[in-house]
């Protein structure tokens, strides 16, 4: 941590600050520059909210220099994790490249057997769908919840796919883990503390949707906080951010992957479907992702999109799908992957 | 809503989309303009998942014409909402401006009661301060608990304000509701669906804070799921949006203000604290919230902000807060309002 | 400027940093913590780009410390600077606030006239006006030129008001100069840097706008431009910058009136009008702007908004600016400044 | 245009709507819902100020049908438009990509020749180099002038790749466009439609950054000028926007391929130098660009990155750009085009 002072500081106040930072059990290191005077500060104490410096007479700003989260970092554990998933243990975060596709919402049997089978044969590892949805309205369609689980489960059994699908309250944790394959965080749910430690807690692999609004440094704390309940595996996805444009439903930021890459060892796939919010981008999106370094995607597919209960616009046909694998399979290969 | 078709779309493709739109319940009204066909829908669906249309042939865009919140909009209720806050009953919503401080955590006995005084010497109504704190690191200080509520009940007692404190998860509800006179829901859980219900079955006055990212349309819904559950208490905070600004925590736009005035009944109070991030901006903020005609501000203050455990860079001291009160006593009066 | 070392930097590449810290003319002072390295950089190079020592290995990233503008900061001069506009030498900048008001584009003789008696009915100081004006599209009403700033001129003449009209590129600046009291450089130009030393080398007071995604520090740079060209006479004006939000035109970030205020000696004016984009909520945020410490307004007042030519829909009728000015007055007061 | 009026809006305020709609020269067509009335309005009037009516009592919003812009639409020019650039007329948009590669800034003879021979070596078609700087700092190098061309130029001798630089003011036009192949219009100067009409009179094809904060359809706007202006060759470069993400220097929303790509006949480059500010982001950016449709790429490339006068924290090495182009060969290969 660096603590800036203001131009002009007096001694008496740098003197302050310099306490201030050994209250902190911090070792001081001051620096009088030709404008200005900086304190260095040494020590590894991520716990104190340095922030509170700040308001010590004097001071300009401070800059931190350690990140905030640890065991999620590359500092702590260098090569990178495979988080085994599913039936199969199909290793997410090696060399071979998982979709997982399905619809929005589980919306009936079946609704979810054809899109099962149509994820099947398009080659994806995994099946995706809600039980519980979380909506913007009250008014929405909120899933079928407990029936919904057992339709996952079935379309497990009849076709191999690993169920990945989203726990949105701790008072749902111990159906969902109890049914499904991987835990989905959603993204509005990212910093909901409480859920974090829970799916910690079970020893499911994970799957953490980045916040709409979350830095990475905060996508990373949200790991650690799983991690730090004792639960290594979590998978990273990066689904897009809210900015200032409005063509798409959310900003797909592809650069998270190389710099994900660069400061956790943890793997992240990406959801071009909300990443963008519109069908006809999602395959030239996931063609990218993949090109990018993904590990993985997780795309809605629907059966009969115009008809979907949600996110209609954004899921891909069946044999949009289909299509889609085919080039990404040679852009795996392009990029020394493998789909 | 109004379904776009786009350039050369044919007349197949408008007429399914016709079809679509009455399978969905709604009357079909096409538009042949010179250069593009529309379809205005007519008929109150708003549970229907517009979105879906989107995917049929021929179609650009979908555009909402009604807002999608109910019993939260003016449509509904033009007449202005007024809850009354506390042992006293003070009315948020009123021709009263209702100051709300305190320190961002409750720290110890001694901290909140100083804080407290401090507080009631200034003129406040309200006394805030966290018993359970949602913290983006696992490794800062997560709150004392129902120790926490057990010291604000305290200092209520003493001091005759009204507290306000987080409730981060359903598993504290009980005891929150037990203890606090308003129960908050921070920014991060604005779109915590289960949460929202839960409170809104609690029928205490609810201080829903606006997501960092939340549209003021999202923000309208997170409070109509509250008044769905039954408590139409719903009193709504602007805290700050995130944007690429740096030199504070969060942007905060006051002009949220006229335009919530605009669309819904509720009162609506500002925090310029986590609106600016640094206690050097917040006088001015308030101020200007004021003056912008908020119905309350929501403010940080500790007796010692250089060791505050959390936020201390944006907590007032109880000069500052004093000082202040003072000038802002003049802002209301000059904006026909009251401190 | 710290250069952060990533974790597990090697001596050698510590060693090559600091030989180049000292190529670039810096001296060198490595710190070394229990985590990493930092080497600090002390001496005032603000033309190196700092950023090139990026790319050495083992660097994690580089801290800049100093602002990188000097003569517009507080740093350099700490007194407030006044500028005299006009032909009464109002002093923006000083305890009085000073409203500049009148319509977006210059239309005609009548609709000017009738918007300058207007603007000075309402006890503002300054009459705004677009004679050249950079629209969006190609196809509309681009401004009415020479003739437009002669109406300008025509409308001081009677009414003693400030004429304050944009210039948008080099070639109209002697044209507007001559007609002109205030300069004005649009939002879209004020990383024109062309234009900006042009208007530097005027000696006529510039009115500048913040770029609508530019930081403060961006701003600040811009108006060390003109600064740096020989002309200290630079109001800088906040009109708003582009997030998320879709209710507004642009989310107006009033507390870049403190923290301007704490940065730069120069004065600064708020447009509420470009800020929100809708005249119901053009009178909260005059009014949250003056309360907050604002040098003045730039409002847009049209004596037919209905049918302006452009910005109808954020302009207010003379009618609602004088209803306006009455309470701005009081607010003024109430902040210890003066209308 | 559809014009959405307030719930309760009085019969005459629809009727002042429909008269006013009709005043702009429209033909209305009112809708009259459960909730709300609309009036929908026919005619294609791209000049009209459509917000004026916003101002209308009892309106609550305004809904454009219609893109803005025509020239540069898929509405009126179906087939995907190719530019030959450059000496040996490598036609942008067609199924070849084509990268142009080169330093930020051109800063010696020898740095040039450098650059020059290692984008050759690289298999790229076009050489990047600003001769004159836009930089947002006024003590930053701003680059060598007319010099600079004329290295520029003596590079094209050597190698045969297509020159590609930038022109920031009209008074530099004349001797950008005696030297180059394609005149880059900044980032900063996207909406600066005096230069973009000038440009548009060059008959050069002209390389379009889009703004940090700029729409797409702005961006089209600002295509639109030039093609207004007699200039059919417009090549559009996305470049990354600003968003709250703080470890990239822009965010790049690509996206922004398959948008313009269905809004847009004009061919698309992508810039990831500038699109993250960090070279070791840039590879991955590079093969998802390409994956995801770019009929191009702009990437910078320095001899000696630590030691360039401005982006050495974006610019790959020689070795790296050679490295990268091997891959993106066999990625162009699995989505059908040709490096």
């Amino acid at each position: 941590m660096i603590v800036v002072m203001k131009p002009g500081a007096t001694d008496e106040q740098v003197q302050h600050v310099i306490d201030l930072v050994r209250d902190y059990g911090l070792k001081d290191h001051p620096i009088y520059g030709s404008d200005r005077t900086v304190v260095a500060c040494i020590g590894d104490k991520r716990a104190v909210d340095k922030g509170a410096i700040e308001t010590a007479p004097g001071v300009e700003r401070i800059v931190p220099i350690l990140a905030p989260y640890k065991m999620a970092s590359t500092e702590v554990k260098r090569e990178r994790s495979q988080i085994a998933i599913g039936p199969a243990g199909f290793p997410i975060g090696g060399r071979k490249v998982g979709i997982i596709a399905g619809p929005c919402a589980v919306e009936s049997r079946e609704q979810l057997l054809r899109a099962a089978d149509a994820v099947k044969a398009a080659g994806a590892v995994g099946l995706r769908g809600g039980a519980y949805k979380p909506r913007t309205s009250p008014y929405s369609f909120q899933g079928l919840g407990v029936e919904g689980l057992q339709l996952l489960a079935e379309a497990r059994e009849r076709t191999g796919l690993t169920v990945v699908t989203e726990v949105i309250g701790l008072e749902q944790i111990d159906a969902v883990a109890e049914y499904a394959d991987v835990l989905q965080i959603g993204a509005r749910n990212m910093q909901h503390y409480p859920l974090l430690e829970a799916v910690g807690e079970t020893g499911k692999p994970v799957l953490l949707k980045r916040g709409m609004s979350a830095t990475l440094e905060e996508f990373l704390l949200a790991a650690e906080y799983i991690i730090n309940a004792g639960n290594k595996q979590v998978i990273l996805c990066e689904r897009g951010i809210r900015t200032f444009e409005t063509h798409v439903r959310n900003t797909l930021p592809l650069a998270s992957i190389p710099e994900l890459n660069d400061k956790t060892h943890l793997p992240v796939v990406i959801d071009p479907s909300h990443g963008t919010g519109h069908a006809y981008m999602v395959p030239a999106m996931c063609k990218a992702a993949i090109a990018a370094g993904a590990d993985g995607l997780l795309v809605e597919c629907h059966p009969d999109p115009e008809h979907a209960l949600s996110d209609g616009a954004q899921s891909l046909t069946p044999a949009a799908l289909r299509d889609l694998t085919g080039v990404l399979r040679h852009i795996a290969d392009a990029v020394g992957r493998e789909l």
